[in-house]
């Protein structure tokens, strides 16, 4: 069938068979089918969607564009967690540790952060030589050194993603859920994974706004990785505000440390929560509890104990980074300034509006405009209220670490943005996990 | 505005603003804006549609993308005519030299037939030495001398059509209203003309089979003309039988030169018909008639005086055909071989599926299947009976024309399929002229 055919026949609302988009994928990575037919394609996706054999036919042919990756040199079960995105989300750093730590392998391999505050590889890259760029050879032997590793994605896997994600991000084709779907399933699905949680963010600070999308993207990964034959849960969370004490690469890898350190701070809780919780059905899913309750007790000693902490110093010393980091978090460097934001009024804090703290960290050069963009690791936000916190006109909201004082006013304009605050408690308050969507191909119990 | 936010803006189902749509052409003629960010956009228009305005803006940002032929040289009023297509369709051949010898100004600037029968200018690249591709210099002579010329489309004028034509026909986003109408009326009105009469066909030989879509394209292109200032109608016309007697390069120009030699074969009544209607129609645009009425007068009265055939004789001339094939028409050549088409039994031959004829021209070679594609321009049909004709068993429906005898079976195969027959007359008889679609912008009196 030509590519014009599989158009014409998405634009007319029909139904691709498993050979047509396994076809077309195959074509579009190989160069036979040039980016002018797959982005009219990927238009017509966009406002006639895929069914759900179809998105699973489509993540299968963009995860066979390349090689999955064989882990089956490192024992034990594997593995990973994914999540959408959002602000001050630096659960990876927790999680890879506390997993590893209790004795599943953790192969993360993770992409860049496009969005306002950097990914997991820019958080992990404030630390002085750390190394992120593995080859295959070094990632398989820090997994069996440390149970765990993050490395950069490379172009050999899922190479369809790749050149589709480029593409989608310059026409408009981006915000659909099955694309989202194939797009995150075929690269985590090479990753030659046992188990996957996938962490679906919604809110104010979340690609997918409403709980709706969210749970819709979530059903759709579950049911295409179980359709795979991999054990998939997904948890819908809150990212109506920032997750942790922390908002920038260099605050946030530090905020992590001291949690393994045994640091406990009340603006930390949701962060430590959601790791545990996040961690708990990873361990469940790679048959290392009996329950998600279990794996949360288990998670929760990792973190108690140290263990968590031993594995993560293991990993930096492995990857290259500078392992003296863990008992001096100081060594991490910091912004040459700091101004405080401060209260307007009396009052509470309303509902966060976490884009805005988004923005204000972009303002601030903490974040990627486009995907090669630089980044100052070092600028951000220290937190030290949340949603429905009273507070007294010229109390600290937050502290901003920041570079060039020019580029203060509007970051500081975009935190008054975020943090409104009015003369009542906001009505309800925001339930970290909202949800969480399982197959039905398997029956866990927790 | 960037591209993807214009292509997002559509997506969506906004309405572009007539700068939005004036920056995405001239960027997009300019190389500025890549094939896959406007084939993203064109996806996203045939799926949420353009407004009428749009449409106007569209119409207006691509015939600027070149230059508007500057007729002003050439003393009179310009009048042209513009037809979808069909099976059969030679009125152009008539129309030119009936409207010219009328006295008024034609300067027809077709395309190449990408049908199943080939277009105008392969009609006329029948006659020895016809040469299509006349320098400007040569078009203005042509058209002070004839008043009427027909010559091919340059890469010059209305370039960004030429571009998305082929970017569409790629990647299925040909037929959508207001596309073709941008695409028809942008090269229409590039000529510089005052006046255009739209012949738009609808029926199984046409490219809209509804008489719904044909009209709303009609409207369409009279409202889009009627903006840009233009005297323009369009009349919806049967295209569920070939018009004359003759399908087939070669075929069809002989018959119409028979017609202007004077022939009045009952099989060539449509075509006659229709060419005095479309003929009047720009006469009376064109200020040449007071009404609709007396263009048919003047129209019938150039044909039967032999003044349309002095023009064409003219016209071969000087585009330096052999001007003796209108007293010889034979001059034209033929196949190497001639087969009958009988009916297979007693009875009336129902609707005719115009587009199966079509497809056995095809078949013998008479069209392209793409735009590069040669054509064999001596095969087709000799047509001898329409739809509602009683038949005996036996008796000839159509006289074949072809060179290549392993063709034929699949030929004869596609007639059998276009030419049913039944015990009883179809119920009704298709009406040639099926509206006339006119503006509001100017009250004419027929």
């Amino acid at each position: 069938m030509r590519a014009v055919e599989i158009i014409r026949k998405k634009r007319d609302g029909g139904e691709h068979t498993r050979e047509e988009i396994c076809a077309l994928i195959q074509a579009y990575t190989r160069g036979g089918v040039p980016d002018y037919q797959m982005s009219a394609w990927l238009m017509a996706v966009c406002l006639n969607g895929l069914s759900q054999a179809e998105t699973a036919a489509l993540t299968d042919a963009m995860l066979r564009s390349g090689p999955i990756l064989d882990l089956g040199a490192v024992l034990g079960i594997k593995v990973d967690k994914h999540s959408t995105g959002g602000v001050g989300d630096t659960t990876s750093l927790l999680i890879v540790p506390i997993v590893a730590a209790a004795g599943l392998i953790v192969p993360m391999i993770s992409g860049r952060g496009l969005g306002h505050t950097g990914g997991t590889l820019d958080k992990l890259e404030v630390i002085p030589g750390f190394r992120v760029n593995l080859s295959a050879k070094e990632f398989f032997h820090a997994l069996k050194k440390c149970g765990g590793a993050i490395v950069s994605q490379t172009d050999e896997f899922a190479p369809a993603d790749k050149k589709m994600y480029a593409l989608r991000n310059a026409t408009a084709t981006i915000d659909n859920p099955s694309l989202i779907c194939a797009s995150i399933m075929s690269k985590k699905l090479a990753e030659g994974i046992d188990a996957l949680v996938l962490d679906v963010k919604t809110g104010s600070g979340a690609f997918m706004r409403r709980p709706g999308d969210a749970e819709h993207l979530a059903k759709m990964m579950v049911r295409t990785g179980a359709r795979m034959g991999k054990r998939v849960v997904a948890l819908i969370t809150d990212m109506d505000q920032p997750l942790g004490r922390a908002v920038g690469n260099n605050l946030e890898t530090r905020e992590c440390i001291e949690i393994l350190r045994g640091a406990r701070h009340p603006m930390s809780r949701d962060l430590i929560s959601l790791s545990i919780e996040l961690s708990a059905w990873m361990l469940f899913l790679g048959a290392r509890s009996k329950s998600v309750h279990d794996g949360r007790k288990l998670a929760a000693e990792m973190l108690d104990t140290g263990r968590a902490m031993s594995t993560f110093r293991q990993i930096c010393r492995i990857q290259h980074g500078d392992p003296a980091v863990v008992d001096q978090p100081a060594r991490l460097g910091c912004s040459r300034h700091q101004a405080r934001f401060a209260a307007s009024a009396d009052g509470f804090i309303q509902n966060v509006r976490c884009d805005q703290v988004g923005l204000a960290s972009l303002a601030l050069g903490g974040g990627r405009a486009d995907k090669d963009g630089a980044i100052d690791r070092t600028v951000g936000f220290e937190l030290h209220r949340k949603s429905g916190d009273a507070v007294k006109a010229g109390q600290m909201i937050a502290t901003v670490h920041f570079n060039d004082p020019e580029r203060l006013p509007e970051a500081l304009d975009a935190l008054a943005g975020a943090y409104p605050i009015g003369p009542r408690p906001a009505l309800e308050k925001p339930t970290l996990v909202k949800k969480v969507i399982r197959s039905g191909h398997w029956k866990p119990s927790d």
